[in-house]
């Protein structure tokens, strides 16, 4: 049942509350940003709360969801410290607001008093009579709320308490009872929790400001993507593919259990300046040029590249891959080529050089003369906000619902808050992901200004003291509020040095890393699931012949793709649910460097994954695993069943120290689930 | 000079600042509570400032007394990470204010480019035209502000960009100098110095919300107490001393080395319920009572007790005090006895029985029947807190600067909120010390909302781990910025078991301990110097004999008083500005866990201080301790001296470990000055 905050009108102010309430968690620079859940989620909230003196306290969580004007009502509850905790479900997606409201509990303190006073068998008429004052007032409460009953009955037991005699003074006529029996009746269950119903609130303190929590689809917390270039999936090698053509693969791309099937832009290409083969400046005749330099005669963000096919040809796409469980992620990359549209009609929005030309893009000695950057600082930064959103909107009208944001950190955080707040409030299912591998606050605010998903340094965190030390930070600190990590061994821009290196090994074990670690991950494929690993040149990051400039052709059906392996991986984080979040992961303590082991579990720790990868991709490496088996809900005395699922494998473990050996050239990972396995 | 941040009127408003303000430190509950400094103080404010994409930014630190209009401007400094830092200082006691303002800068970025390109040998002509436009717009912006010589400097510098040409071009007539001399020239020193006179901040982000710091005078951060009662001062024993009496041992006191000289409550006692000696519930004619039950028919919280003395008689010991160096700080006990006027004129501040009868204080089961306390939820509060302040300004009248405040937790938050805000705003040189002893958050919440100074729980930290982990919490977490404690190892009511069993030797340690972890201290004597630690009985921290019950006769030449040891501990404190701060505290590594060794310096590290004390008051305890040689600006090569301020012994010592060993039965103490000694 709702209830609203009026406090009742006085002809005096009342006193100004003596509760405290303080150190809010979830709660980010003091409610400026909203925490992240996804629906269905418990918000668990805790607080300091505390009043002075020796009185208690009483104290509600307040939730609803924004726009409603009654909140609902949750209990507190007091740990150690002046601690508080309560909880609220957030079950469907838009905003949430909580807010805290605690008081003062004379009733609970007389109870409290009044119990030891008895106990020490001192005389409690007097105490009595106060009790009695305290449940008519309480009544009156009641009665004010419409509950008669409840009014009724908490007078007659005021008339108890207050007729009450000692045991030794004779007892008159009338409903008297005595001290003793009295007590007993004012301590009763029944009369704390009718009491409990109708507190005096009079001087509560509510906690100001009220917090926000944006509740996302359970897939802005759990994916799986895949990116691929369109034009590369012709099943004639070197003709330009079109959406038909990554139609035909679609049943490839769901048999590897990936959920979300990300475009690079699929807009024209400008000619102007266009790159060649290899980041070449100069372009042949032939080169088809790098997709994010977008717009040319043919139209700009909100058009199509005609060689990919028509907006049905899209929709298509669109509706057959969800068929086979696939959402399309487009790519939104806010940048000219100069043959966009926009350079023509709206001049305005770019910076000019003293010649009147539009500004390229330059980071000295570099220039980017086939990308025309937006000026943010244009007067007419209003038309352009609304232009940027209208390209949003116009894809989501397409049947578009998940937008991966090319380079986010290069525009305005004022602009990203302003856009994110304005779809999400006509399309709370809209999920954003952040493309930013730059500094560590650039990339926290982005997340906290409300991208969904965030890219993150995770390509290069290798080591077991990297890997444990980056994602002690993304889980256990504050960023686990609202940075949702998004977990990519490969992108079309990056090829780690531990790939070139590692080869076929390497990428297994950062397939698996990835997927576990992260709720959320994704790959570039089929460069990863074929293990491309030839960079332009060597120390460089960048591929040799790298699909964002040319068309390629891949060999899908190549014996050592990493397809199956990739599908087994897919299919462990499908039926385990300790793997679709990023809390409760522990990494444990191993004796052998080169080896990482962590767990992750349910909150109910039903579901308990374990795994272990080789980071040394050439050499098989061996240690004893050690397992904290109480925080895993484990016996040390009983032998507990593990069961590989990459390898089907099934192992029974018994104490905390385990020995485990894997072969890089085997599969340098063991994906455990942990006790007694369920079917299948 | 100062500015005010007024923004240019526009047609149109102006884009939302790219700059991002976040995570500004000292910031208390996102600035809902002051910062604490003393006057003379630098304030040092760091955050983290940053924009999207590659343009550099500037940014300044803001500051004002509170009041002023015009806001001072110091420069903030880039550190790593998109953490900036700046200071400004605080001359005066009182409220200063201070936010940031950050701007994209693009006169730097500009200048970054120009170097960038040529150094690689690039066509700059363009971008001199850009520059040229960016001085013109800096000579505007000169001359708005009414430097119509630097507006004509920078335009001057504006034409020779502008006219500037290639080297290989032929030279018409005029200003013109080639690209080289005008890159040179723009990238000069004074180019850059006169435009980091007029920035750009036409899009400036301003830190919301303006925070604040509260100064206080020196001696709240910096002050030795002595506790006295009055009535046992008398040169004859057992006859009610009075302010006469103190005055004759101020000299005492004095010599001992403290500047405060503090008084239990100094009113009329109640007799209704008096307690009498041991805390004994009834009273013997003779008994009287406590100072703490305030109020009898000879007048209240504004009276004298009239065997102290009379209003001329306080007001001379204040002087005389202040002639020997020493401030009298009074205790602010907000209670009343039965027989306290209030109760006969203002029966509406308390809370009633159901027979009408005033409620006395209690704690089931105990009775406390001589204290009536305040409702501060009465309907009458507005009164009521009106009226306490007036007892604080009552004694402010006589000439007292300094107030002890008894039991702050049991009264609300909001009234000491409002009293200390209400009292600062007129009497900034007022110190009120909270005498709490109860929760970590309670007594965190105390010092937020104003309290100058803190009680805290050192008096039952003894082991070397105990202080350690307490002083780290102290002096390194957010506690540091509201915070400052001041140790006593005794009080009135508080005998530790440590002292009781650990007699002299115990009481040297922990005097050590408090002088020297702590820059504010204080002792409750006699009782301290004379080593007074007989308990009421075993396993009870309250006195026997507690003078707080009874008038006590102290014998002050005896043999064995701690008083010497005392004025060499305060005179090393008053000589080493080390030790007049909480900063800077360093706990070092021994191998002997009955030791502590920590070190305090000045920022300049010109003054080093390093203490150790053994803890185990019965044995000696020898062991070696790990200074890290390079954080206290010493060689690990060159010897350096160490000056024992307790013994006067001198020692050289070399490299990082060395040796120790204490006595407690000669003194369980090293108090070292390091570094070569200093006269005196």
């Amino acid at each position: 049942m709702g209830k609203k905050l009026a406090k009742p009108k006085s002809q005096t102010p009342a006193a100004p509350s003596r509760v405290i309430i303080t150190h809010v968690h979830p709660e980010i620079e003091g409610g400026r940003f909203p925490a992240k859940r996804v629906e269905g989620d418990i918000v668990a909230v805790t607080a300091d709360i505390f009043t002075d003196g020796h009185d208690l306290i009483s104290a509600v969580l307040l939730s609803r969801r924004q726009g409603e004007s009654a909140w609902t009502e949750s209990p507190m509850r007091g740990l150690v410290n002046d601690a508080w905790t309560g909880s609220f479900a957030v079950r469907e997606q838009g905003i949430y607001e909580y807010t805290l409201q605690g008081w003062v509990d004379h009733f609970k303190s007389w109870q409290r008093n009044l119990a030891k006073k008895a106990e020490a068998r001192q005389d409690v008429l007097t105490d009595l009579k106060i009790g009695a004052q305290l449940l008519e007032d309480g009544s009156r409460r009641a009665a004010s709320e419409g509950a008669a009953a409840a009014a009724q009955k908490l007078n007659e037991w005021a008339s108890l308490l207050r007729g009450s005699q000692s045991a030794t003074a004779s007892s008159g006529g009338g409903p008297a009872i005595d001290a003793a029996a009295a007590t007993e009746l004012a301590l009763s269950g029944e009369v704390t929790a009718l009491m409990a119903q109708y507190p005096d609130k009079r001087l509560a303190a509510v906690y100001d400001p009220v917090l926000q929590v944006v509740v996302d689809r359970a897939r802005a917390g759990f994916s799986a993507w895949y990116e691929m270039f369109p034009r590369s999936w012709s099943s004639e090698p070197g003709k330009h593919g079109a959406f038909r053509d990554c139609e035909a693969h679609l049943p490839y791309i769901a048999a590897m259990g990936f959920d979300v099937l990300y475009l690079p832009p699929i807009h024209p290409i400008g000619h102007t300046y266009r790159k060649g083969k290899n980041n070449s400046p100069v372009a042949g005749p032939d080169d088809v040029g790098s997709p994010w330099a977008i717009g040319s005669e043919e139209g700009g963000h909100k058009a199509l590249h005609p060689q990919l096919g028509r907006f049905e040809d899209l929709e298509r796409l669109i509706a057959r891959a969800r068929d086979h469980g696939l959402e399309i992620a487009l790519d939104i990359a806010y940048q000219c080529s100069p043959d966009h549209p926009y350079a023509k009609t709206h001049p305005e929005w770019f910076l000019h050089r003293p010649d009147g030309s539009i500004q390229y893009a330059e980071n000295p000695p570099k220039k980017y003369q086939d990308i025309y950057p937006l000026n943010f600082e244009s007067e007419h930064w209003q038309s352009l906000w609304e232009e940027l959103k209208s390209v949003v909107l116009f894809w989501i009208g397409k049947g578009v619902r998940i937008f991966r944001v090319d380079n986010p950190h290069t525009k305005p955080f004022a602009f990203w808050e302003w856009l994110i707040r304005e779809i999400k409030a006509e399309y709370p299912e809209v999920i954003f992901l952040a493309e930013a591998f730059t500094r560590p606050k650039v990339m926290q605010q982005l997340a906290k200004l409300g991208f969904s998903q965030s890219y993150t340094y995770f390509a290069w965190r290798n080591t077991t003291q990297e890997l444990t030390e980056y994602f002690t930070e993304l889980t256990r600190s504050e960023m686990a509020e609202y940075f949702r990590p998004n977990l990519w061994p490969n992108t079309p821009d990056i090829l780690t040095e531990y790939l070139q290196s590692g080869g076929r090994p390497a990428f297994m074990a950062r397939l698996v890393l990835a997927a576990t670690l992260g709720a959320n991950y994704g790959i570039y494929g089929p460069a990863f699931e074929l293990c491309e690993n030839k960079p332009l040149a060597p120390g460089m990051e960048e591929y040799l012949n790298a699909e964002k400039y040319e068309i390629r052709s891949w060999d899908l059906s190549r014996s050592d793709s990493l397809k199956e392996l990739i599908a087994r991986v897919n299919r462990a984080r499908k039926e385990n649910p300790a793997l679709q979040s990023n809390s409760n992961l522990l990494f444990h303590k191993l004796d052998n460097d080169q080896l990482i082991a962590y767990s992750k579990m349910t909150a109910d720790r039903s579901n308990v994954v374990l795994v272990v990868v080789n980071l040394d991709p050439r050499w098989a490496q061996s240690g004893w695993v050690n397992l904290p088996l109480e925080d895993l809900g484990l016996s040390p005395y009983i032998p507990f069943e593990i069961h590989d699922l990459l390898t089907g494998a099934r192992y029974t473990w018994r104490g905390p120290r385990n020995y485990v050996r894997l072969d890089p050239n085997a599969i340098p990972a063991h994906l455990f689930r942990v006790g007694r396995p369920r079917s299948g």
